[in-house]
């Protein structure tokens, strides 16, 4: 594990630090994921189940039936059963409250209206990767927002659990499809499976390049989804047995996550690294912790909390813990982050799963130009305008004037044309 | 020109309406934007050079320097001039209005920051497509917005009016580069031209192709473009001259460009189509805009507005004209459109020039999925959340039990740990 004076860090070390494994794919990947794209344009359903013969070992019904979901709902433990409604009702009301009014005033003659997206799919995955609550994170918003249909695919290996979140989330069609041909299928339709205006959900390579050709057709898609990460700032004021805790709760994700601290205090470094040995020795997922620690974590030293948020905003971290004295005076120098911590009792896990805010964000730096998932990503805005008589004459001259620079008299003149 | 009742179209008919032509990117032009990222990332300028000299038969400086902005500025017609800056102005009060205030409470424990993109190349189209009102209306909102460098990157043969309107919006940076090197230049970064966030503009299939590549990259792009439209939906009470003339406005841009009028008034219909032949005679764009009529133009009647608006839902124009009696009653009836023009005063044209609100917006029914360019598309958003003791506590349980049941210890930890 790398540890370091952040400003005695080598081109390379650093270099090494901010290049993340993403999941972008392959030539490859694109290769299959155009493959089944294709087949699936051609025999849509059929194409579907070939496919899901052929990598899922599944050749039952497309169409989860409402009996099976209320049936798992009704299987988890009760005590599992109330947190994931308490999660569900909290991610509910943080969508509520962010949700934008239909018409917002502008100018005194111009309006933005936003509408929901009408059909949205959404890719939730099987298997290890399989979170329920990112079941709830992209059904819910879009719940919130307005759209009609909400189509959910997911690999016919989904677990109990997964079911369960997913009968309180309520999409409103469920289909045991996994990967690119799932992708496929929401992009472009089949018999069974409606064409969807905008897709959602992390999967893994072949899911990410179906993603793209599906944007390259004209279906929107979310930001790209890479390995979990997590940056701590932290000065003297942290506690190190919180900063380790924190620290592991990201590499335990998976191999790839990353889990960096920048800390102003030097001792404070020394204690969360005993901390980490002291804490990894207990914890289930050990040897995954241990390896995305060795590969992606990092404990630096910054000379002060203005070169750590300077680093931070390079770095453009998924989830940022502000574990310092005055973390809202922090916080105004943060440009950079999928979510924002702040303070001792708000630690990342809580985002994970009922704070309120997503926890589906950018990653892999992709915060530099992207925000997280929330009710607005399942809505689109129209602008409105309405001009009076006056309004117009004031602005003729200045229209037909471009207009014909342009080459495009027809514009002058229907402008023009309302004066006569 | 198809001329029928709404309810009476032939599937075909339909279809052929619906299915604009899009800038979609064929496989070969995907395979010659590879081959120019991998040289571009390979040999940065030089193979930047070597295409300007291929394909735009420019071997000269890179970086346009400020005086010659200057000079086109000064060599410009003062009307002309003055029309860009009246422009300017509008679009920059519109972007101003419109943006988000930094922090913007959620709930008692959650915000939502919202922070200018560090660093965005927006590509200015050369040549016929060449648009000094669409470099004011990209160059500007990221300026509003807070972007520290703006990159703008426009083929060899820009024009006077062109390198004006960028003085007047003044990006950081102007480069003399076209077609997919100066995509692939923006994303990846060369000795001149720095590694840009995220990428705006509309270009050719080339262009189109370099950008879905560059956002397989993790670069962020905006929405894809095509050629331009218009929706008109008019009653008994719009008068058929300014119909004709909005509906040629858009028809002039060029072949592939679409407009289309449904009315619920056949008399109107048809004194609209007796005005489209009287008015192209004297267009100087005649041929063109017959051309778009033809193959992509429809006069359409309606039973009911009703009718109309669920049309104009389906078809999602980029433009959206409603010259009825009561356009604010018909706009609630409206989902998906582009940009949306109330009454008689409010032509399209307005729009394209100086009402305010972005003329880049979605084509080719985008609109059911996408939202046109804003202030906001340069920004991005953080959500930040604080909790206190109370707060944490309350959602504990919640926490350990979802993530026990995702098989994530370190994440129940975590919290746990806090209480200790």
């Amino acid at each position: 594990m790398l540890k370091k004076r952040l400003n005695e860090l080598t081109e390379n070390e650093r270099k090494a630090l901010f290049e993340r494994s993403t999941s972008k794919s392959s030539v490859k990947a694109f290769e299959i994921a155009r493959s089944i794209f294709d087949e699936v344009r051609k025999n849509g359903d059929e194409a579907v189940l070939v496919y899901s013969q052929k990598f899922d070992f599944y050749d039952g019904a497309f169409e989860v039936e409402e009996k099976e979901l209320n049936r798992a709902l009704a299987e988890i433990r009760i005590e599992l059963k109330k947190a994931l409604e308490e999660s569900a009702e909290r991610i509910r009301r943080f969508a509520e409250a962010q949700k934008p009014q239909e018409m917002r005033r502008i100018t005194n003659c111009g309006w933005v209206k936003t509408t929901p997206i009408r059909r949205t799919g959404i890719y939730v995955p099987g298997g290890t990767a399989a979170y329920p609550s990112s079941a709830l994170m992209t059904v819910i918003p879009a719940r919130v927002a307005g759209v009609k249909e909400i189509i959910v695919c997911t690999p016919p290996n989904a677990s109990k659990t997964l079911l369960a979140a997913l009968a309180i989330a309520k999409p409103d069609k469920i289909f045991r499809v996994g990967g690119a041909q799932a992708i496929a299928a929401m992009a472009l339709g089949t018999q069974s499976v409606p064409k969807c205006d905008k897709l959602f959900g992390p999967g893994n390579a072949f899911v990410n390049a179906a993603k793209t050709l599906a944007a390259a057709e004209g279906v929107a898609i979310d930001c790209p989804a890479g390995p979990s990460e997590v940056l701590v700032i932290a000065d003297a004021s942290a506690e190190a047995r919180l900063v380790a805790a924190d620290l592991l709760a990201q590499a335990e994700h998976d191999e790839n996550a990353c889990a960096v601290l920048v800390s102003t205090n030097e001792k404070l470094v020394s204690e969360v690294e005993k901390e980490l040995n002291k804490q990894l020795e207990g914890l289930p997922r050990r040897a995954i912790a241990e390896k995305a620690l060795r590969s992606n974590g990092a404990l630096l030293v910054a000379e002060s909390v203005g070169e750590a948020a300077t680093f931070a905003n390079e770095y453009a971290p998924e989830h940022l813990e502000l574990l310092v004295k005055k973390p809202d005076e922090l916080l105004q120098k943060i440009e950079n982050a999928g979510a924002i911590f702040l303070g001792r009792w708000t630690c990342e896990a809580a985002g994970d799963y009922a704070a309120g805010p997503n926890h589906v964000l950018p990653t892999s730096g992709l915060a530099r130009a992207f925000s997280g998932l929330s009710v607005e990503s399942f809505m689109k805005q129209t602008t409105v305008t309405k001009l009076d008589e006056t309004e117009l004459r004031e602005i003729e001259k200045t229209i037909a004037t471009i207009a014909r620079a342009e080459g495009l008299e027809g514009h002058a003149r229907s402008v023009e044309e309302r004066f006569k």
